[in-house]
């Protein structure tokens, strides 16, 4: 690393959250590489992306290439991408971060996830050589698209039983713009993958797109 | 009802959550009655109750009389309790709304609860004839006691099938200074619920006893 900044990899990082986020941490001075199961796809959305922000930083290369590239590997995949990508990144991803922002939720029937949590399987996938971290699942990709550099109106609840792990993702979290809350272990994550039903819910119920979840009553530690 | 407010019941009301919630709807100008598997528990927290207000309107009796003479029955046991206590209420309840607080938390472990929702069980105790509501299940006791008339920095997510008593729920949370959002369906509470455990968690992390959740992005609907 050429600054105290880790690399960033966005793993299924061509959808509509993977973007949103990459665009955020490049514009804060990461660097930032798009991953995809398809080296061109992943190419084309850096290409965009360095076009929007004027910069020529971000890169883009297949999954494995930007994972073993990066310090801090980001995934943004569906859940029913979920288990695939990560059976192909076992070995890659031994000794990085791993965050797990995977929102599980079928937008038509928003009944709550069970047990285990997406960041959980991502651990039994991946074995404790890895640093499992969950947050990011309910930011809106809508959100993380406006006001650049500016901050979000959606809090980033981080669980992760690795807190030294959590602390690096919630200066990330920051750092785009985020206030992020560590919010206990990494089975703690199930309840924050529900909350996207429950924001769904509303939306729907209040005519809304922007429904979400804000902490209050606690003050942030310093330094996190 | 000598007013259009409903009676109001609070059922195992001699706990930490059910006297806040009497106060506040009795200070609102609500008929409320505490109830509790013995009879003189109850009338001591309503003496109490009484007393705090300058009333002489709250009642205390056993819980079925409680809930025989009122519109909405509010349930505030623990967990462990939940089904002994509805089991005895079962034909009391039949065409009442039925408001389950219940917390599904054990504090020495936050482990997210595991559905079915504790409304949900209610409901399949007490049968279709119930309209099972849930609500309150992470208002915390002391916010309730303090600044009565004021608001509370906690926003109450009402999951319910049936949205005609959900609304009737809407309306008390914010009679008693909750700002109420309808969150979906009754299997939707198991999130709210585990909600209850990242609060503990982050007020462990961070020192403090008064994390909550608000919702943001979300303009509340006219007359609910």
């Amino acid at each position: 690393m050429s600054s105290n900044k880790p690399i960033l990899a966005i793993l299924g990082g061509t959808g509509k959250e993977g973007p949103g986020l990459a665009m955020r941490w490049a514009h804060a001075g990461y660097k930032v590489i798009i991953g995809s199961r398809q080296a061109d796809k992943a190419e084309l959305t850096a290409a965009e992306l360095n076009a929007k922000l004027g910069i020529g930083s971000v890169e883009g290369m297949d999954n494995a290439s930007a994972a073993s590239r990066a310090d801090v590997c980001v995934l943004t995949v569906v859940q029913a991408a979920h288990a695939d990508a990560l059976s192909g990144l076992v070995n890659v991803l031994q000794g990085k971060i791993l965050v797990d922002a995977t929102a599980r939720v079928d937008f038509r029937d928003v009944r709550p996830p069970e047990l285990p949590a997406a960041a959980r399987s991502a651990q039994t996938i991946l074995g404790s050589g890895a640093r499992v971290v969950a947050a990011f699942q309910n930011v809106p990709a809508h959100a993380l698209k406006k006001n650049l550099g500016g901050s979000i109106e959606t809090d980033v609840l981080v669980c992760a039983d690795d807190l030294e792990a959590a602390k690096v993702v919630m200066q990330l979290a920051e750092d785009g713009g985020m206030r992020a809350f560590y919010a206990g272990g990494l089975d703690n994550a199930v309840v924050v993958e529900g909350i996207t039903g429950l924001l769904i819910s509303m939306n729907k119920y209040y005519g809304s797109k922007t429904a979400s979840i804000a902490v209050t009553g606690l003050t942030p530690l310093p330094g996190l």
